[in-house]
């Protein structure tokens, strides 16, 4: 037997999900919400269940939802994709991003990805027969070094994958970021895959840029998408890409092979649920109270760190405390003072280990403020 | 732009629905079932979501459900396969074969296709660098022609891919088929990808003999199943994978960046519903009272056929009535008798036309008898 992919083992997010519950900890590990959807929300998918409409959804998506997430881009981006050519209703953000880099990858073409990365960019790109090339972000505040980015293109570049809000760090893409990268590939055939699952996720008042809302990156971008990070339904496994009609036609090809569809009562639910603005709009706020309520018992602790500025995500670092792996940490955390959270190393294509660990503050109240009591016996 | 798959288009499915659609036809053509599930069932996916089972569940499906489709598997099957290792939960059959063909698929291998096909196969295939290789079935019932197949293999061949109950024919494999094969792999390292999501439609008595309750065969195959074909709830996607242990973890390799998980309310409903057998025993009978409706009514127009054995489809040839190509006999049948089929050269890699459309007839009695009504009228 020779295996595709020999050196992959069970995703961070599973091993410290599993550790966290025998060790009945406080999971602060993989990212999802501790805390119920909207019953309105929930209503519609038992609604739309019990009416029956459970037969295969149109391949691309249903209309309606379609529909009104163009609207929703309107409103929130300030352009509007054409529903029936460049959006299409995918089985969650993870699909968007394999179908994207499955859409567009040749043998031997060079993908960009900037790191710490999520953990699917990497085999993503390697199934498809591509070649990731890695540029690490500035450590620090995690921000882009475009001159890095700009040294790394060759002309078996095919196309940058990047991501912000950023998972782990929480940065959030500047206006020049934006036009920074379409600098870069204005000239080029260079095609460019963006993870913006925590669109909804940012502070202080600071926007998520689209890359679709450039007019540059709009016509050499897949924008991928997650309504269930936007709504607290992780498990539903619902998605969309936006991208340009040519390139939606591609990405479309490979969905139609990979997984066909996606959930009908959940897309129903969601065209029906989106049509209140108000819905997505008061998103930041609320996840605001939860960064702000963190950060403050944070800055109790003898952690070192900058308050995350978009995702639900918490870095800090332990490096002044401790020469611990972040791996060994991370689980004597979880084991012994049952917080559980996730070790950075994992995020780099060599495991580089810069003593920092990632909390995800996507809890209730009562749940974050006794985390935050067991983290302030850490010294 | 260069296209990874520069042969495809939107698949028939779609176009034949939207036909239908459009024409305001009855729609015989794409395979999903015209009545609704078991109130039971939708009543408890209403009742997981709205009780908040909403977050991600485990990469390889949640374990009540792995549990219950191994106790499933060895009523029906006389095998246990071990839940925690070789089950996999994944959003649906299309996945479930997209994954495997990934996990054993490496540049260059050949991978062995028995046409009529179902159209997934040959774009997952490619997609991973494999050759598929085109073996026919024996035409009138559509067996497997064993010499055949045992010709087709070379050094390279790295798996078979197989359907049974057969879409579109309905063919369904006897004890000797399942031999034959095991026979064929047991001293080569050859993989079976076995396409078994019409397991629970059979007729006559005719048992589906999974593949994976052969010991020789257990041993080599992915068997993929779909919750949707069984339970007439096509739109929930979800479907699952059967496999050696040392094989399911690769297939999850996969799976674990292609989707990473599947709904997680339809995987706690379906967990609780699977527990009454009676729920997919009795599924032959309420198929087979809808095949009998259908051939009954079919032996009164003027179409040849032979009554489907197995999956809810029913092949009728019109050679005798006329040359025009099946792709035009399709779209008129659909525009003007308003009764929408699948055309059969779309399922042959060189497009062959041999005057045979697919009927499916999971759909109510009443809609049947009006599609009959209208299909008498042809000549
Ligand atoms: C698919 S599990 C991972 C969830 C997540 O996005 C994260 O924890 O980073
Ligand atoms: C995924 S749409 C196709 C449904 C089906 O299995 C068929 O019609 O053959």
């Amino acid at each position: 037997m020779v295996s595709k992919l020999p050196h992959i083992g069970t995703t961070i997010f599973t091993v410290m999900s599993k550790m966290a519950t025998d060790a009945e900890a406080i999971n602060l590990s993989q990212g999802f919400p501790g805390f119920k959807s909207d019953p309105i929300l929930l209503d519609l998918v038992a609604k739309f269940t019990k009416e029956g409409m459970n037969q295969y959804s149109p391949m691309q998506g249903i209309p309606g939802l379609r529909k009104i997430l163009a609207e929703k881009t309107k409103l929130t981006q300030g352009y509007f994709p054409d529903p029936e050519t460049e959006v299409t209703i995918v089985s969650g953000a993870t699909e968007a991003l394999f179908c994207a880099v499955s859409a567009v990858t040749r043998l031997g073409d060079e993908v960009i990805v900037l790191e710490p990365a999520y953990d699917s960019y990497e085999p993503a790109i390697t199934l498809n027969g591509g070649i990731p090339v890695y540029i690490p972000l500035n450590s620090g505040d995690f921000s882009v070094d475009w001159g890095k980015v700009s040294s790394a293109i060759t002309y078996k570049t095919r196309a940058i994958m990047v991501n912000s809000p950023h998972n782990p760090s929480g940065y959030v893409w500047t206006e020049n970021d934006v036009n920074q990268l379409a600098e870069l590939v204005e000239r080029t055939g260079i095609l460019v895959i963006s993870d913006e699952v925590y669109e909804h996720i940012t502070f202080d008042g600071k926007p998520h840029i689209s890359l679709g809302s450039h007019p540059v990156l709009r016509e050499k971008t897949f924008v991928c998408g997650s309504f269930g990070k936007t709504f607290h339904v992780t498990g539903w496994k619902i998605g969309y890409c936006i991208a340009p009609k040519t390139w939606s036609l591609e990405f479309r090809k490979i969905h139609q092979y990979v997984t066909f569809s996606t959930v009908t009562p959940i897309q129903f639910a969601l065209a029906e649920y989106l049509e209140v603005p108000e819905r997505y709009l008061s998103i930041p706020d609320f996840y605001q109270k939860k960064r702000d309520l963190f950060s403050l018992g944070l800055s109790k602790t003898e952690f070192e760190f900058t308050p995350s500025t978009g995702s639900f995500f918490q870095l800090v670092s332990y490096r002044h405390l401790s020469t611990m792996a972040d791996r060994t940490l991370a689980e004597r955390m979880t084991k012994e003072l049952k917080v559980a959270c996730i070790p950075i190393s994992v995020f780099y294509s060599d495991k580089r280990d810069d003593k920092i660990i990632r909390f995800c503050f996507a809890k209730e109240e009562s749940e974050l403020n006794e985390a935050l009591n067991r983290l302030s016996e850490l010294h």
